[in-house]
C-alpha cells in the first residue's frame, strides 16, 4: 500500500504558505500503515495537475489531493478531477443545503458561485465538510482510492479525520499486514557523529529480516539530536518488541545523553524530576538573559519549583544581586569557572532554593577575548552538597547560542540529579 | 526560467518535520523571478531519488535539492548526486579544514565519518557552509543549475543566501525581465480586521496596470500582523517606487501600529530607540518568566541598555525583590494594575535604570480567577515622569501568551517613548 500526497496552490509554491497539510496527512497515513512515499506541490495549472494525476494514479494505491476547491476562479481542482475521470457533474442536495445554511447563519445572501460547490463529479461521492462549504470528494475505482479535500487546514483535517482515514482503514484492513511503530529519543550536548560513535555498531540496531525492519534516523538541530527508531512488522507486539530492543541497545550505549524517550523537552524532563523529588530551583543568568527561567516556566505548574530568578547581565549586577566577588571578575573574567560557581551558589542562597544554576558566556557576535571565543559558556551548578561549573563551546550565532546554552544548563542539572557523568 | 525544489527525507514524508525549506526557497526563487513550478518530497531511497533527479533535470532549468547530506548512514543524497552525474569524489581541502576547525573549536577529536563530508563529486563545486559541516554542492551543466544543500534550515539558508541566490541572479541576469520587490510592515497589538479598517480604502494601495502590479497581504500570527507589500514591475526603480508609495499610504493611516518596516523585531526596534536616546531599561517579570529580558538581550549590543532583570514568579519574590506591598497583593491580587505599577517602579529604582517595565498575568492553562481569565496580563511602565499600567487579553495557550505578553510589554515601551497614543 503506497500513498502520494498532491498539494495544489501557487501560494504554497511561492512560500506564502508553509505546507502543513502534507505533514499532517503524512503522519496520519504513516500511522495506519499506508505511508506516503512522495508528496508533490503543484501550481494552479490544469496542464500540470492533469499530468500529475496521471502519474500518481498509475504509480500509487492511494492518491490524496488538497487545495483548489474554493469558489473562486483560480480553484480548478474539481474541474481537473471531473476531466481526469471523464465524469459529469451532479448536484448534491445535501451539500447545497449545507452551503445555504452557512450563508444563512452569517445573514449573507449566497453568491451564485457557491452553488458550484454543490456540484460533484458523478465518478465519486461527496464527503460532508462541517468545517466549511467545499465538500471533499472520494473516488474508489479499480482498487485505488482518489480523495480530494479543501486546502484550508482545519477543513482538510475535519474531512480526513471523519471520512478519509476511517475509509482507508476499513478498505485495506485485510491488506494492511504491516504495522509501523516509532519512538524518538532526544539527546543534547553531543554531536550527531559523536553520538553515532557512542552508540557503536548500528548494524545491531538497524536490521531487516523476513517480514520486519528496524530503521534508525539521526535528526540534529542546534546541539540537540533526535534519534528516531522505526519498526515495521507483522503485528503490533512484534513492532513494539523491536522498538524496545533497539531502545535498550541505544540506552545502554549512550543512555547518559538521552534525556527523553517521550517527546518531552529538556525543561519538561527537568521539571518532572524536580517535582517528583520536591526540589526547588533558581537560575542566575548572564549570557542567556533570562532564557533558562523562561524555559523552566514554559511548563504548566512550574510555580511548584520556580519562585524567582536573577538576570545579572552587567558585572556590577553579578556583584550586587548575587554576591559575586569583584576580585574574581577582575582576576578570572566574568566568563570563568569561578564566577559561574559564585553565581550558582549566590542565587541558591539568596533565593533559598535547593538548586542554583548559572550561565555566564559569550553569546556573540562580539565580546570574544583571548582563549574565550564566541560560543563559550560556563554553566554553574550548586546544591547543599556540591558546587561546580562546566564549560561548553557552541556556535558563532547569538540566538542559537542563547538557546543551546539555556538547554545545556538544564541538561547539567538533569545529569547531576540523575548522577550521570558523561 | 523554471525551478523545481526536491526535499529529501523520510522524516518530512511522515510528517515528523514540516517542510519549511520548500517555503523559504520558494519565496527566494520567486523574488528573483525564477519561480518554483513544482516541489517534490522524496524518501531516503536511492531508486526514488535518482528517478526524480532524471525527471527534474529534463524538465526544469534550476533544480534545488535539500536534505540527506549529513555524516550518518541514512544520508545518501551526495551519493545519488555522484551517481547521477557519473562523478568521482575528490577531497576538498578547504571543506576538510572547516570540518576539522569546527571540532577543534569544541575541543573534540573529529570522528572519521566526518572526513566524508569533505568529499565532493568532481562534477561540481563545494559551497562553503559556515553554519555547519556539510558543504553545499553546485553543478552548472548544459545551461542548467543543479544545487544540493543540507536539510538543516539555518545551514540551507546560509548557503542559499551566500551562494545559490547570488549565483542564479548573476547567471540569468539577462533573461530575468520581471522584477519583484517585497516589503513587510510589522504591527502588534491590533487585530487584522481593525488594522485594515485603520488603513482604509485598500484600492488605493492594491493596484494593477500595464507592466506593473502592487499586492498587499495581511499575515497575522499571535497578535502580530505583518503587512506584506509585493510590487512587480519592469525595473528595480519602478518596483521600489511602487513599494515606497504603498508604504507611505499605510504609515500615514496606521503609522502608530507599525513598529517596523525593515524586518526588525520589536526588541530590535525598542533597542534602537533606547540606544539612540542613551536610555537604560530593566524588566520585572512574573508570567513572562524572563522572556522580556531574554528578548531584549537577543539583540547584539543590548548590554548598552540592559544591566539586569528580576523574575518574581512567586508573590513573596515580588515583595522581597521588588518592594511590592503585600497588602496590595492581598487587596487587588498579583495580577492587577497596582501590582504591575509597583513592579515597574520597583525594578526601575532598584536597578537604577531610566525605564522599568513589568508583566504580571495568567499564562494558563490554570490560574484563572473571577474576572481574571487565562490570557489576561497587566503591563506596567515606569520612568522618572510617569508610572502606569495597561491590561491586555491574549489566548488560552501558555506559550503563545508568554510570547505575546513579552512583545506587548516592549510595544508599550515603544509607544510611550514615541508618545504614541493608540
Amino acid at each position: 500500500m503506497k500513498a502520494v500526497i498532491l498539494t495544489i496552490g501557487d501560494e504554497v509554491l511561492i512560500g506564502q504558505v508553509v505546507n502543513t497539510n502534507a505533514a499532517y496527512l503524512g503522519k496520519e497515513l504513516f500511522s495506519i500503515g499506508i505511508p506516503a512515499v512522495k508528496t508533490v506541490t503543484l501550481p494552479d495549472s490544469e496542464k500540470e495537475i492533469l499530468k500529475e494525476f496521471k502519474t500518481a494514479y498509475s504509480n500509487y494505491d492511494v492518491i490524496i489531493v488538497t487545495g483548489g476547491l474554493g469558489p473562486t476562479h483560480d480553484d480548478i481542482t474539481k474541474h481537473c478531477v471531473a476531466k481526469f475521470f471523464k465524469a459529469k457533474y451532479v448536484l448534491d442536495e445535501k451539500v447545497l443545503e449545507r452551503v445555504k445554511k452557512v450563508f444563512k447563519r452569517r445573514n449573507i445572501p449566497m453568491p451564485a458561485v457557491n452553488i458550484g460547490q454543490a456540484l460533484v463529479p458523478d465518478a465519486g461521492i461527496a464527503l460532508e465538510n462541517k468545517a466549511g462549504t467545499a465538500p471533499g470528494i472520494l473516488i474508489d475505482k479499480g482498487g485505488k482510492v482518489f480523495c480530494v479535500m479543501p486546502g484550508v487546514p482545519f477543513e482538510m483535517k475535519y474531512i480526513s479525520r471523519t471520512w478519509l482515514i476511517p475509509y482507508l482503514k476499513k478498505k485495506y484492513s485485510k491488506k494492511l499486514t504491516r504495522v509501523i511503530k516509532q519512538k524518538t529519543l532526544h539527546s543534547i550536548g553531543i554531536g550527531e557523529s559523536l553520538l553515532s560513535v557512542r552508540i557503536g555498531d548500528l548494524g545491531k540496531i538497524v536490521r531487516k529480516g523476513k517480514g520486519f525492519e528496524v530503521k534508525l534516523a539521526f535528526l540534529p538541530s542546534n546541539y540537540e539530536v533526535r534519534l528516531r527508531i522505526t519498526a515495521m512488522a507483522g503485528s503490533i507486539k512484534t513492532a513494539d518488541d523491536l522498538i524496545k530492543k533497539a531502545v535498550k541497545k541505544i540506552i545502554s550505549a549512550a543512555g547518559g545523553f538521552i534525556y527523553s524517550d517521550n517527546e518531552s523537552s529538556i525543561e519538561e524532563t527537568v521539571g518532572r524530576i524536580l517535582k517528583r523529588r520536591k526540589l526547588t530551583i533558581s537560575a542566575a543568568e548572564s549570557c542567556t538573559g533570562g532564557l533558562i527561567t523562561s524555559k523552566l516556566t514554559d511548563i504548566p505548574g512550574s510555580s511548584d519549583y520556580v519562585m524567582d530568578g536573577i538576570i545579572s547581565y552587567a558585572d556590577s549586577a553579578k556583584v550586587r544581586l548575587l554576591g559575586v566577588k569583584s576580585i574574581s571578575i577582575k582576576k578570572f573574567g566574568a566568563v570563568s569557572r569561578q564566577v559561574a560557581e559564585q553565581m550558582a551558589r549566590g542565587i541558591r542562597k539568596r533565593s533559598k532554593t535547593d538548586i542554583g544554576v548559572s550561565a555566564t558566556g559569550i553569546a556573540g557576535p562580539g565580546g570574544a577575548r583571548k582563549n574565550k571565543p564566541v560560543g563559550l559558556v560556563w554553566i554553574g551548578y550548586s546544591d547543599k552538597k556540591i558546587t561546580f561549573a562546566k564549560d561548553f563551546i557552541f556556535t558563532k550565532d547569538r540566538l542559537r547560542n542563547k538557546d543551546a546554552m539555556a538547554k545545556m544548563a538544564l541538561e547539567v542539572v538533569r545529569r547531576r540529579l540523575l548522577s550521570i557523568n558523561n
